[in-house]
């Protein structure tokens, strides 16, 4: 009997070290103006400030800025983009940080590989017809784009394949921001990552 | 007095969190053969197995694989490179990881840059006579670029600009490795990061 306490005893350390240590990484996908990232903001405040968790965010802006000024945004580059960030998310989520990461990331195979990277992967399909995002187009880039303006625009010019399985489905046409928030903050929970 | 206990308290509380929350990034310095991967190596296996830090190592081939694969060794793209491993060092340093980053990073203008950006920088100048290091030559790339064949070789056909005031000197055509290694654990200790 005190050797199957024992080996209770192993088994729990073991659990709560690897909840301790590890973190994970929400990548939000999805089109220009489909709310990835205030859903993403929104959710890590939470994290931050009701969780206490170490929360960091990346998005195209941030990341582009320190880390892939170079690249433009022909598939080679959106991909090597994304190269980049999951390098990033994975040493992030490893050492126990909650990583919200908002990227079109337009590329089902791109995200797969991502999702192979990166230690706790949760793929949020941020889904929004693109009419409605192009009404929301707070930075006039769906006009321009229809004008030819921009080239290598997602859903315009581009593809954007959706995922397939995702493990959250957030319909933003459809839900206030804080139902979309909650949805993601009840997946953590259900899957013990809070 | 119970108004003072508070005070003190909340006092300890703040400096708890402090220290728990933030890492650290230990940037090495110094020619190619001078031993700057062997002491990081050994520091950080110090850092996980002896105070249970969590530890990344960054370095050349690491990042230059994953992050930086489209750049060269000219003085832009070397300070492209570090420009790109200083914005995650500062991200995992101030999420609580200890951060071993490895890099000739022979530009101090580009070192001074990632000081003011990264958290808790401590920049070790891993010291030794060029001579030394290219007697110890393990790739044969001084051999090579002595020869002409490799461009843009530091100490060779470009310059390294030593530290002036680095945190942490070593001096490894003097110390044996574990000196060295010591050497690093010392500061650390007392400068209250173990």
């Amino acid at each position: 009997m005190s050797e199957n306490n024992e080996h209770v005893m192993v088994h729990e350390d073991k659990w709560e070290k690897q909840n301790e240590e590890e973190g994970f990484t929400l990548w939000f996908t999805g089109l220009s103006g489909s709310g990835k990232s205030a859903v993403a903001d929104r959710v890590g405040l939470r994290l931050e400030e009701g969780y206490g968790h170490k929360a960091e965010r990346l998005d195209g802006d941030i990341v582009r800025q320190h880390l892939t000024a170079d690249l433009g945004f022909t598939k080679e580059d959106r991909n090597t983009n994304i190269k980049r960030v999951s390098f990033l998310a994975e040493l992030l989520s490893r050492n126990g940080v909650s990583v919200l990461a908002s990227f079109i990331s337009p590329y089902r195979e791109r995200r797969q590989k991502t999702r192979e990277q990166v230690t706790n992967f949760i793929e949020v399909f941020v889904k929004c017809p693109i009419d409605v995002c192009a009404e929301r187009d707070v930075k006039g880039l769906y006009e321009k784009a229809r004008r030819g303006e921009i080239e290598n625009f997602t859903g315009i010019s581009d593809p954007y394949e959706e995922p397939e399985n995702p493990e959250i489905l957030l319909e933003t046409h459809e839900e206030e921001i804080d139902e979309s928030v909650q949805k993601v903050i009840d997946y953590l929970d259900d899957n013990g990552y809070l």
